[in-house]
């Protein structure tokens, strides 16, 4: 096998970016959201990039497999991931999914596995030619759209307490911000998160969103906020008015026993989130609607199996979003360009994120009509900007984050908070 | 996109190559098995092979394909699998499988793409100079491990009464054919085509092998050629003396009612031969190993999502073959190759054919211990030996047959022989 295929270099870099408090059932979004870099050069040096999440737990797992990789093929992804098994070994396991306990079963090892990957296929484009889009099976849509991703928010943190985007708690609140991120991005789908207000009132918001926004595809997302008997009864509201529901009720249980009176397509990235889970939803048709996520099942090629898993046993399929950079929405935007099945517009937190905070170099990923183009440059189609990621690492170091906690960052302003759910 | 990526010249090639008496549930071997080659060309003259069934009907529709997906990226399977589909839309759509009436409810579009998909990957993998299985994931084993595939044969044809490996009609000439097989090709487990003599003779030839060779993981696959209750009694039989037990009644409501009592797993490629049957086999448990064989799954790819299916719903892996060439067996290797969960040897006809018939140029395949040592050049490693290609193509054109037909070949010395399934 020819030299220049080999892992020579591998660097983690956490960074932080600043985020705005945007509510959910757990609590509220710190002042930084923490991201992982990963960078991995071949002998050639060729090198291809990788993002994940921030958390110390997470981080370090990803620093142990970095050092554990070197020598190893970009193309033995079979071999990448038996390093990131194995590296699990002596691992408690559990936590570091910088995802603040929503997501706590997934498997561990795709998600250390996943930004590696992302980094492989990244190099494997660049030494062919071509696109990552186009190592996934070409693309089937040269734009891929996402979803005005709305929040209930406060004002802004305190330490910056007037942001951009201003306080969004009730259903005006909530119209004018899907207003303003409209009319710059040009959204054709609204994602609410939920789980923050009493359910009768997050009804009233996504009906006040209809009126604003006729025919424009809704979704409601409370977290698993609700109880099951709730979440039927949210269900009975909003018939006819969101293309789907998202997690209403936690588990698998709880979402059958929603789905068996629901009359739209329940949704998920809380009950359904590694392949153990997909034989027993499959078995109680727990849920309709997968949301993929290449950060947490494993990377890109394991997300196009979850997708064949969905097209054979007729589910549909969406795309989950944490807070992140560029190299994820590049990531993601050619993931989404080849899944034939992709049926909705995929969620992105990308327009919380400052525009001038970010890794990658300027104008790679252009926005159009509520889509990003998809790049079709070798690999991925970003670059890393070093002078970026400097200030992004140094903001890090800055910030005193290492975990995010969105429950005792809410505690901290309201002592009597609890991130139980359900919670109606 | 870079030019040499697109497709310039597409040649679908006929060929027929020597085949011996072998017998099965729906009759025996005729004198030459056909199949496809297909050779796909860029524009920078890179070219790569796929093989695939000779059936007129199916040669016609690979044709009609080869004269539409000129112009397109070899990377872009998508739209080359969309190409198929489209191709089929006024196609009657049964038949033409060349397994002679075995198997006739897989997806025709996925036989139909499978050629072109393996050919898209040789040229994709001669492009960036890594081999098909580095595509894959990368090779978890350097060699891949094949069974000696035992059949009742006569001892020839009639222009050709004698030949190399004789008569084998009963547990003496079954353990004298392993004994030629395994001498000759070291395989390190054993295949039994059944369900040609009552099942009480084939469990006692089943016996004879693990007499004569103990400790060799032993298989028997009837064809679905008996009732479930034969089944379940055969089943008791060989208790703790086969490692699974094939196809043994028809469909997946037979195989779950075999499953129900039989202690070994039970095995398939019939009752579950395209997507569309996991769901309905996995709710009903109807079998706990599938015969994965690219040529009908559609391709290597989605070969390995068939894989990562059983790896999800603790299904365990084997592989299927036909009469093949080596085109197939390269592919067949590759993929057993970069595949993690692969349990079990391969299957393959590859001692049946003449050592001097093939369309490659020797040496690529090495025979080692019963198994198949990877190619590690770039693509699949084989390449296209154009004076074997024509020889064999004429002696498509001068042996008359135009599709397979064990039946009928069985009823011009039989005219009594039924083919019907469950027989005994």
């Amino acid at each position: 096998m020819s030299q220049r295929n080999r892992i020579e270099i591998v660097i983690v870099t956490p960074v932080a970016f600043h985020d705005m408090p945007l509510l959910n059932s757990v609590g509220v979004h710190e002042p930084f959201a923490l991201r992982s870099i990963v960078e991995v050069v071949t002998t050639d040096g060729t090198y291809g990039l990788g993002e994940s999440y921030g958390d110390s737990t997470h981080l370090d797992r990803l620093q142990r497999v970095a050092e554990q990789i070197k020598g190893l093929s970009v193309y033995d992804t079979n071999a990448l991931f038996q390093t990131c098994v194995e590296s699990l070994t002596d691992d408690a396991g559990t936590g570091g999914d910088g995802m603040a306990g929503m997501v706590t079963t997934a498997s561990v090892a795709d998600k250390v596995f996943s930004p590696f990957e992302v980094a492989c296929l990244d190099i494997q484009g660049k030494l062919a030619g071509v696109p990552v889009s186009d190592l996934l099976g070409g693309r089937v849509r040269e734009k891929v759209q996402y979803s005005a991703y709305l929040f209930y928010k406060w004002g802004g943190h305190p330490e910056d307490p007037d942001d951009e985007y201003g306080p969004a708690l009730d259903p005006a609140g909530l119209v004018r911000q899907a207003q303003k991120i409209i009319n710059e991005y040009g959204f054709q789908a609204i994602k609410l998160k939920g789980g923050v207000l009493p359910p009768a009132q997050e009804v009233e918001a996504v009906r006040a969103l209809r009126a604003a926004f006729p025919g424009m595809p809704l979704r409601l997302d409370p977290n698993a906020a609700w109880t099951v008997e709730t979440s039927k009864w949210v269900a009975k509201e909003l018939e006819g008015i969101v293309e789907y529901l998202e997690d209403p009720a936690p588990g698998i249980e709880g979402m059958a026993a929603v789905a068996k009176e629901a009359r739209m397509p329940l949704a998920t990235n809380m009950a359904v989130v590694a392949f153990t889970h997909l034989p027993p939803s499959i078995s109680h048709n727990a849920v309709q609607v997968i949301l993929s996520d290449h950060h947490f099942w494993g990377g890109l090629r394991k997300s196009q199996i979850l997708a064949a898993i969905c097209a054979t046993w007729g589910m549909r399929l969406s795309m989950h979003s944490n807070s992140h950079l560029g190299i994820s929405l590049a990531a993601m935007t050619h993931l989404a360009s080849a899944t034939p099945n992709l049926d909705y517009a995929c969620d992105t937190h990308w327009p919380w994120k400052r525009r001038d905070e970010d890794v990658i170099v300027d104008g790679a990923l252009k926005w159009v009509d509520g889509g990003v183009v998809v790049p079709t440059t070798p690999g991925l189609g970003v670059e890393l900007d070093r002078d970026k990621l400097a200030r992004l690492h140094r903001q890090y170091l800055d910030c005193g984050l290492r975990k995010r906690d969105d429950t005792a960052y809410m505690k901290s302003f309201d002592p009597e908070f609890s991130a139980k759910i359900p919670k109606w």
